[in-house]
């Protein structure tokens, strides 16, 4: 990428320079004034989305309703700035809020006042871990989590919602619980403890929502109304369930009357700007809930990104996302706040209404101040249950049963790697529940290239082309065996290898020459190395020749530089 | 390996399969009367060698002295049965009792009369684990213990004993302590406290098995000795200075003198048949020790045996061998004994000492079986400065910086696991150790192939063959990039994949056409199946068409199955 500087250029470069570090200059110094209209509507419509959710994932995560919308301003007007995905909605989401109620749960109960500090903290650590992360160009950590984990847990941890949402939506007084089976058991022992009105609101609620998700649009299409006005009603959905059944309880002042959960007084007012207190010790204890929503809330959070993204030709750059999502959850730490990162379903909402730049999400942040400072005062009757309901119905778009059918068909590695990862965080807890994911996935990658697959390979015709005897018509020789393996060697797959040559050699006594085609060998490390020669050594004294062939440029340079090519014998390998 | 059945071939094929699992049976039934003599040889020298070192390493271990004669008789004929070495000589070996010491040292402390006990459950534990695996054909887990991690474990270890029988040469009264660095520091604090007559009684005693081991042989034989009469003499060493030291303690009561420690009263009498008490608590406590110990022991115990068998053209099955040292272990914890495996250097010496058979073995057991009967109360003064001066030099022999060096020169990787494992082993003890450096091999072997080789590739004259274009002068077309990627396509690589082929579309523009080829990917996981589809739709819509060439069978059977090819376009794919 060097270029003859030219007049000018320097300049350029250096604008260049900028937006990488700047995303937001590429779409503010070119805005183009048709792009606005789709960014206002799609704006107003994430907003719509955003209230309720922002305040039931604040809930989910242990936390008073406000800080749900605390943490959908700042963070969003950082990550517009920093962020590379243009359409990215960011603010709260379901699995970090569950992260965030298992790992500060943990350390102090729901009630404990240092909770919401705690909440503050890990925000301070997600962000300061996600923008490290992003300068030291370390995105790439990511990749270890598989789409099969990453889809087992987020599966799991539906489930975990929707079920820990099940209590307020039938009104029941439950402890906190972590554990799957545990939260099952309390609720079926305390199901004769429902508060029925609540129930009845909540699966009304439940009712419309999906009803609005799937047919409202249908039949609104049918009454005749414009494309323009169905988008906004549809996403309004959650809204309107949000306005209906404040109305329905304020109405018939159900909190008295049926001993309704509402959401209270919801402080009025803009967050003031916070440092939050801590010490060492919170650190630590904090650190390994922080990592790990650092790293799932950037996997969810740039598969979105990147999948948007593709279908515009935009390009989506790790590492800056990273440092996107960290100074976004940096301005949620310093602004009462609490962990953030891009949300699916949103994103695609934002998408779909229009969104073509940062600037919507600008605008969606600016709602949300306005919200905040003008109409906190219209939740105080709006009753927990729909809020419960808003949540249940998002998580059930989480379950995802698909993809594990596609693994089982295509590949049962991946297929039970995704099966522990889910039965892991159901039976032993999110945390742990990735972790032991995570580790499966790697020992079944290793398990797997410790048992390569190894061809005895004739010629095709007159060619150099060597073809698993198995499979093609191939030439063969007596005396001459040829072995393919489809792997590189290395300490846990070169004894399976030796074994395999021993046993071709022992059950074919007239062979004279052995040659092993190196084509698909990537690297060989010392151990498989040091098994080469040892087996070279015992085949000469068995009175046969051991050949390599096919091996690769890197490969046989590092062989050439220590020595081994001669050794080995120079006409013995190619 | 199915023959047509002929008349007789039934039982011959029982026979086969009988001394598969008894393969004592291939040399008892066809013993040749010319192997007698090395046979008996062997046998002896191995006695002599064994005596000293198996109380040396009982009392490493933290044990009484004949606890390592006990597990020098029926371990042996276990194996001599069972095993499929025919020269390996099982017994107490150094690393093992290292491991016994620091695993059973961490329950109780050493004057625990529960200590000896543990010791039984152990080679209990360890026989189960060892059977259990070999009857699983569980072998190939040791390949995941890399030659350099066993290097650096090895050598670490070998440190650790050193410096733990300095104090027993020096005559010191320590404390015994796990870490190296605390070891050190005791050992320099209490300097001045050393027992100077035990310190030289030691100091001679290296002295002496140095030049035994260096020089003897060949001073011998230039005074004309007969080869058959130096052999004897020079593997006689450690036995030469325990008699001499004996009697030097004894004839100047040094032990009264000059408070030099002796070994005392030895019980005679061959070892009683005991089971092992014990509850699951202790079960489980011992299990991580247990599996350190039967991996490693395992590891040590067939490269020897492999070294040793391909010498001779002989075969080693490494499930068997699990099942004949598992054996080996029982019969250790069944006679008072402790862990054991086959040891390097004294299979060695049983090997060049003649050994043919599983017969040097049995005369062995029997001798030390003739020393707890008649010997015993010629090591009452027998001082402890000499076993430990036996323990030096032999581990002095382990301390390997060669391997490391080689790696160094080959493979950066392999050589940071060597140091990583050595400075675990020595910093944070022999068990963690060894789990700290197992740990990092791997991860270091995800990290290489997370990172895969990929080259930008041209066409070979107007062969069919492409080349890496850095590399090679090939043709290349305007329009066309063909890159080959050495890796199998997983969930941690496929990311770096993309970014490469992104970042190469965009740096050329003219690109209609971009080839992969698949000749290195031995699988594609669901993972990167995925992104390879993701990828490919982007490119369609940016005007690049994506195709895939040089895909494996087996790699393609698995895309046909799903209906891979078919969404791809079969055109496209080959």
């Amino acid at each position: 990428m060097t270029t003859r500087p030219e007049r000018g250029s320097e300049l350029k470069s250096f604008g260049f320079q900028l937006s990488r570090y700047f995303p937001f200059l590429d779409w503010l110094l070119h805005y183009r004034s048709q792009d606005l209209s789709g960014d206002m509507t799609a704006g107003v419509i994430a907003a719509i989305l955003l209230v309720p959710q922002s305040m039931a994932y604040a809930l989910l995560a242990g936390l008073p309703a406000q800080v749900g919308l605390y943490a959908s301003i700042l963070p969003l007007i950082l990550y517009a700035l920093l962020g590379t995905s243009r359409v990215l909605s960011v603010g709260p989401v379901a699995i970090v809020s569950l992260l965030i109620a298992t790992g500060i749960g943990k350390l102090v109960p729901l009630t404990d006042p240092a909770y919401l500090m705690l909440a503050m903290v890990l925000a301070l650590l997600v962000g300061l871990l996600q923008m490290g992360m992003g300068l030291a160009r370390f995105g790439f950590v990511a990749n270890f989590l598989s789409h099969a984990v990453v889809s087992g847990f987020i599966s799991a941890s539906a489930l975990i919602i929707g079920l820990g949402q099940l209590k307020h939506l039938m009104g029941l007084k439950l402890p906190s619980t972590e554990s799957f089976v545990a939260l099952l058991g309390a609720i079926t022992h305390h199901l004769p403890e429902t508060n029925w009105v609540t129930f009845a609101i909540g699966l009304g609620s439940m009712g419309f929502l999906i009803y609005a998700q799937q047919f409202l649009g249908k039949v609104l299409k049918r009454y005749g109304l414009p494309a323009n006005w169905i988008v906004p009603i549809v996403r309004g959905g959650p809204l309107l369930v949000v306005i209906g059944c404040t109305l329905l309880v304020w109405g018939l002042r159900l909190d008295q009357i049926a001993q309704v959960k509402i959401i209270g007084a919801v402080p009025a007012g803009l967050p003031s700007l916070t440092l939050p207190g801590f010490d060492t010790k919170i650190l630590s204890d904090l650190l390994p809930t922080a990592l790990i929503i650092s790293l799932v809330g950037f996997v969810e959070s740039i598969a979105v990104a990147k999948s948007l993204a593709s279908k515009r030709r935009q390009k989506i750059d790790a590492n800056q996302e990273l440092i996107g999502l960290g100074a976004a959850n940096l301005g949620a730490a310093f602004t009462g706040g609490f962990p953030v990162t891009g949300g699916v379903s949103r994103s695609v909402v934002n998408f779909a209404a229009g969104a073509n730049t940062g600037l919507a999400s600008l605008i969606t942040a600016f709602l949300i101040a306005l919200t905040l400072i003008f109409l906190t005062p219209l939740f105080y009757f709006l009753p927990q249950t729909t809020l419960a309901a808003t949540i249940i119905v998002a998580v059930m778009g989480l379950l995802d049963v698909k993809t594990f059918q596609q693994m089982w068909h295509y590949d049962k590695a991946d297929a039970f790697s995704l099966l522990v990862t889910f039965l892991a965080v159901l039976g032993i807890g999110v945390e742990m529940g990735i972790i032991v994911g995570v580790m499966t996935s790697l020992l079944l990658y290793l398990w797997r290239t410790s048992r390569p697959h190894i061809a005895v390979v004739g010629r095709v015709g007159d060619t150099e082309q060597f073809r698993n005897v198995l499979r093609h018509s191939v030439k063969t020789y007596p005396h001459v065996m040829v072995v393919r393996v489809d792997e590189s060697l290395y300490f846990a797959n070169t004894k399976y290898l030796e074994d395999f040559l021993r046993q071709a050699i022992a059950d074919h006594p007239d062979i004279r020459h052995l040659l092993l085609i190196c084509s698909a060998i990537n690297f060989i490390d010392a151990s498989a190395l040091e098994t080469l020669e040892t087996l070279r050594d015992e085949l000469q004294t068995a009175g046969v020749n051991f050949y390599l062939a096919e091996v690769k440029g890197p490969v046989m340079d590092r062989l050439q530089k220590i020595g081994f090519v001669n050794r080995w014998g120079s006409d013995r390998i190619s």
